[in-house]
């Protein structure tokens, strides 16, 4: 475990899949001493990109992967797919539409999925987002499907937060006003070459020059396919990464995923103890009552919480 | 609440609608005192009905509905959208088509979506059942989308899992072939006078045949929009009942439900006292030592948990 940890925090690729794999498989034991072992400096910025299936997410986060490591910085990209119990896995899409990376060792890419228990990728992200920090990556781009249809909360998790969008949804634009002002750092409209764009981009400015918030989101036309206004989006993100640090921000927003971590990691090793054979037993015995109509399941788990 | 626990068990539409509520809502004291007074004999059949958006899941609920309450069953129906946090809640076109019913008391419908918190749907939905079966329901049905797309798995939660399909999707059977045979208790081939529904229905009778399961799940074919089928449906649902209480797999069943209901009673406890003020400032210092790198969170969260 030391040397794997050594390695990766070298930047081996292999050792920090295998450190992310163990993440998610969650052999608890081997966590607990990797966790220990990785210093993560909290270097990382960390990008989540979001939005609806066909917006283009994928293209644009390897546009973006292509613009960011041109300067050099070292990237990680973590895809995080919708659990399908029906494929069992992430579709590897987005690997295709990566491949002109697949040889470079600035470039991380990796796709998880899970599928869909309790403290499943809620809890396996952030510590794969930790193995990337500890790795000695700059940025990290989180890609998940639309907000609210993703197990995980990539606000939560991120400290830049892109929301993606394509011309023609303007209703969708409309009907989202109020939750999607909140959500969003940065925006794209993506396909930006597409009729409708500009009205799109016009209705989003419009409406964020509605609030009053110490940041306003840009608005960034893309045309990823083509890698046109990556060089405005990179910019974006560097503003708003400024913003972060000289506003406290960014620190604030650290410590509530830090405190949201510590919470999962608890209530996963609390879940844990329900499942040794002891608690089990017990848990059957009180299931059996609940059925009988002996106890409610309030009254149960208290008694299962008293035992712990 | 005392009389509001009677008046839901005498079957009292509007006093059932408030335990829902109360349920979704989660104030945790009234909660726990509606749960002892509810007593919930298990009478109630709970069957879940999925499948991918265009199936016709909505249709065949409503059809189901009528059967049901031709024969004199009270009939309940959960429907459980996935979170939302642009529209903030559920679509409620169900409750359009289920507007035949609207003046029926033997029927209670209800739209059920959370926005994704940790324990919101998974935690709620078993609630609801409960107070639908003190309420004398004979039958719940609890619609969902796609298995593994929704935040509540329905086959742990139903007694009969119906997955509903469609012509034309063939090649998604195909694909899915090892998780569908597994979720499945009853399988409906909807919009059955479309073509391919005599080749989908084949393929699917083809797949069953290999499985040397004690119950070989009916392949039902259907066009709920003409009430066709439905009386072969309710067929497969009473022989699956039967089954399930022949065997002795039903009670297994409901132990495993009321097992992970108290689960997640506990856990959402537990979750609780981390946000009590004191907790709370706790979780916040240890957060910044995470962030300091001063500790990891396992580390972290050993010191929770012993705080408890």
């Amino acid at each position: 475990m030391n040397d794997l940890v050594e390695k990766a925090r070298a930047g081996n690729a292999r050792a920090v899949a295998r450190l992310i794999s163990l993440v998610e498989s969650g052999s608890d034991n081997e966590l607990r001493e990797a966790a220990k072992l990785l210093k993560a400096p909290g270097r990382a910025r960390v990008v989540g990109l979001t939005g609806s299936p066909g917006v283009g997410k994928s293209t644009t986060t390897a546009a973006l992967v292509k613009a960011l490591r041109a300067r050099g910085d070292r990237v990680g990209v973590l895809a995080v797919d919708p659990s399908s119990p029906f494929t069992g896995g992430a579709l590897l899409g987005d690997r295709v539409r990566m491949q002109d990376h697949a040889l470079d060792d600035g470039v991380f890419i990796r796709s998880m999925a899970t599928r869909g228990h309790l403290g499943g990728l809620s809890w396996a992200v952030p510590q794969a987002l930790r193995v990337l920090d500890a790795a000695g990556f700059d940025v990290v781009l989180v890609e998940t499907v639309g907000v609210g249809q993703a197990e995980v909360d990539v606000r939560a998790l991120a400290d830049t937060t892109v929301v993606l969008l394509a011309p023609g949804m303007g209703d969708g634009v409309q009907a989202a006003k109020a939750g999607i002002l909140e959500i969003a750092d940065v925006f794209v409209v993506n396909k930006a070459d597409r009729d409708g764009a500009q009205s799109t981009v016009r209705d989003l400015r419009n409406m964020i020059s509605l609030g009053g918030a110490a940041w306003r989101p840009p608005v960034v036309p893309t045309v990823a396919v083509r890698d046109e206004g990556i060089g405005d989006l990179v910019k974006a993100l560097d503003d708003h990464a400024r913003h972060l640090s000289e506003t406290g921000e960014g620190r604030a927003r650290r410590l509530a995923r830090a405190r949201d971590e510590i919470t999962a990691v608890a209530l996963r090793a609390l879940r844990d103890r329900f499942g040794d054979p002891a608690s089990d037993l017990r848990l059957y015995r009180l299931a059996q009552d609940v059925l009988d109509g002996l106890a409610d399941p309030y009254t149960a788990a208290d008694n299962v919480i008293a035992e712990l």
